[in-house]
């Protein structure tokens, strides 16, 4: 049910996007209880003028390559659920990226299950009948 | 009060987006106590690679007209009230649109009446002395 | 800790941007209890289809220089620190930008300590042992 936004700076190749949401998606499931078919990302590409981040701020150096991941899930997790999803995605962006770890933000966002529309206007997480 | 980011794909017209922005709002007002004036909608178009989604994750089958509709609401919002904005949100959308049900996303947050600032430096809601 | 969303019309000038950013900053540090490095800011430009906002509710009126802030912060602020701040940013972006104080709006969310991992895989708020 996460459903996450991802900022990054313009330029970035199609193959960049492609491994990027690929690597995203692989850490969301093994380590985030997200099922193989819950993936639902929206890519933000923005120039100079528009993206702005400390480069030093707990953590860093920030580059170029810096990207913001914010994720909405309705799902509570743990701290510990957290922290091995933190780890995992950062390992996994480096190793099919080469994208720094010192770039990789993450902020997570929490609702209801009441909260999540799929689709067919029911309130899919409590009500669950999809007239498919 | 509700904020709400709309995301679709590049490439709708601008009556599309009209019809879309018309819809939604009569449907906030319709069904989820939201004043007439009360309207605040920011559209994100993105191309193919910058809008991933599974095409039938807990409903669909998603199309390429698929949207995501993601709304801030700081006044709590019963389940009941939720379940009814969900169905009557994906049926104007059909009717004035002719957009899918199975094409209709929807994430709903929610802040605090104190996280409102709708202008002049005020905490709106708690404290509505506007300054016009 | 904040990220900062600002969404406006499209056609500003780089330099406005620029006091945009800078006296957003320089209100959230002297107001909302920001450290002086903590600066995470995203700038949507949108034309005229794509941003809709009603020109009087609760305030206004509204021009084309209308801009949102949507600010998603960990710590809880208190009412009080929110009263300020929204007063604070009005009168600084006032000064900089000639920016109306019908013109500015702000939404805030509140997430969790552990939701934030500011880079190198880490739960850095709870954890906070950067590896740099």
């Amino acid at each position: 049910m996460p459903v996450s936004h991802i900022t990054l700076r313009t330029g970035h190749t199609d193959g960049y996007l492609d491994n990027l949401s690929r690597a995203l998606h692989e850490s969301l499931v093994a380590s985030f209880e997200v099922p193989l078919q819950d993936c639902f990302q929206v890519f933000h590409q923005l120039d100079g003028v528009a993206l702005r981040f400390d480069p030093n701020y707990l953590g860093g150096p920030r580059s170029e390559d810096w990207g913001l991941i914010e994720i909405t899930a309705g799902k509570p997790r743990s701290v510990e659920t957290k922290r091995r999803f933190y780890s995992d995605l950062a390992t996994r962006l480096e190793k099919s990226l080469g994208l720094a770890p010192a770039d990789v933000m993450v902020v997570i966002r929490h609702n209801q299950a009441e909260d999540w529309s799929f689709s067919h206007g029911i309130a899919t997480l409590i009500d669950k009948e999809i007239k498919s």
